[in-house]
């Protein structure tokens, strides 16, 4: 297909196609003129899952990049393909806890890893943020929070357990390619679905409980 | 205490204590002198709070001013400054589906909050998403995923009852402020304490079963 049909099938504007052509986040088309290039259905795939990535996922445009050419990647094992998706959703954050909060929530972090068997590269952004974020609750005297870590911990097995059964129990046998596509788009998306999810409840529980105007 | 002093305790330069509050983020300090202000302990727990919204959550500070006007607010009912820190943490996203599968995810979402009892404004932002999410899904053919979305609603609601019970069964009885201060603090960095267990759990897997190089 051309590039107006293209756009057209996809919902995405000409110029944001030819935006994503130059920074490489999608591949050129056949050239059937010197001035005119033919667009396949792998074309069509590729563009609907940058839309996900940039439009529901909020990934920036050069992580996104990261994250597809891993994809691509013939020689990048599934575990390096899966750390960018990871750093695509993990914005690097800043250092705001005091050196005290930071120690005492590395403790306890460390131990939550030891306990749980969970073996993470030192350097994982999620790590660091993890550690900020504990220690950001203790400063602002939330320890209650806190103090369900383990709990969460649980929780959010679940839903790793959920996605690893997702993606080895596809009644069709996968292609080590699609095992990565489904692998990287449940990360990030799932990430999103879970947020969701989570607020939609919060706030079904919060209107019963104190929204005194309705019942 | 001094802005510097401030500056010097919270770990925040003096240029963006000033920013926060030309910004009206922070209230000004009680003036000792013409050209000087005193600042409190409220003042430096502010601060904080303020920081982790913005570095951890990621919250633009437009949204964390409108968070925080919540917090302080005497008239709102908690369900309405709820409602605020989830806008806050929930980005507006484009449509970016096609009509078929937009109908076909929202009836899908329908059938969930039914069959749940959540009951939830039509005009939650997270409502969008999660259809949008849920379409996209789709359309990427990840439709093994979104076989689980009751699985993953399930354990959602574990998230919901540990955060109601860390509210509620706190021995101190907390004021009505105290609550929504924790409500929301434990809304927005309940959010990257979740995605950063999330993302450790699945590392530890992916780095078992997915990546030869180690053992």
């Amino acid at each position: 297909m051309k590039i107006a049909e293209l756009s057209r099938v996809s919902g995405v504007p000409v110029p944001t196609i030819k935006y994503y052509l130059r920074e490489n986040l999608l591949p050129p088309g056949e050239l059937t003129s010197p001035n005119q290039a033919s667009y396949s259905e792998t074309h069509l795939r590729r563009l609907r899952l940058i839309r996900a990535l940039v439009d529901l996922a909020q990934v920036p445009v050069a992580r996104v990049k990261e994250v597809l050419e891993g994809l691509d990647s013939d020689t990048m094992t599934l575990h390096d393909k899966i750390g960018r998706a990871h750093r695509a959703i993990t914005p690097q954050r800043q250092l705001t806890s005091t050196s005290d909060a930071r120690e005492a929530a590395t403790t306890q972090v460390e131990e939550l890893l030891r306990s749980r068997g969970w073996s993470v590269d030192p350097d994982a952004p999620a790590l660091n943020t993890l550690i900020e974020t504990i220690a950001a609750l203790r400063t602002l005297q939330q320890d209650h929070l806190v103090s369900f870590l383990d709990s969460y911990a649980t929780a959010v097995e679940k839903f790793t357990d959920l996605e690893v059964s997702a993606v080895t129990s596809s009644p069709a046998a996968p292609t080590p390619d699609q095992i990565a596509e489904s692998v990287i788009i449940g990360t990030i998306l799932g990430e999103t679905l879970i947020a969701s999810l989570r607020l939609l409840s919060q706030e079904s529980i919060s209107a019963k409980r104190w929204n005194p105007s309705t019942d």
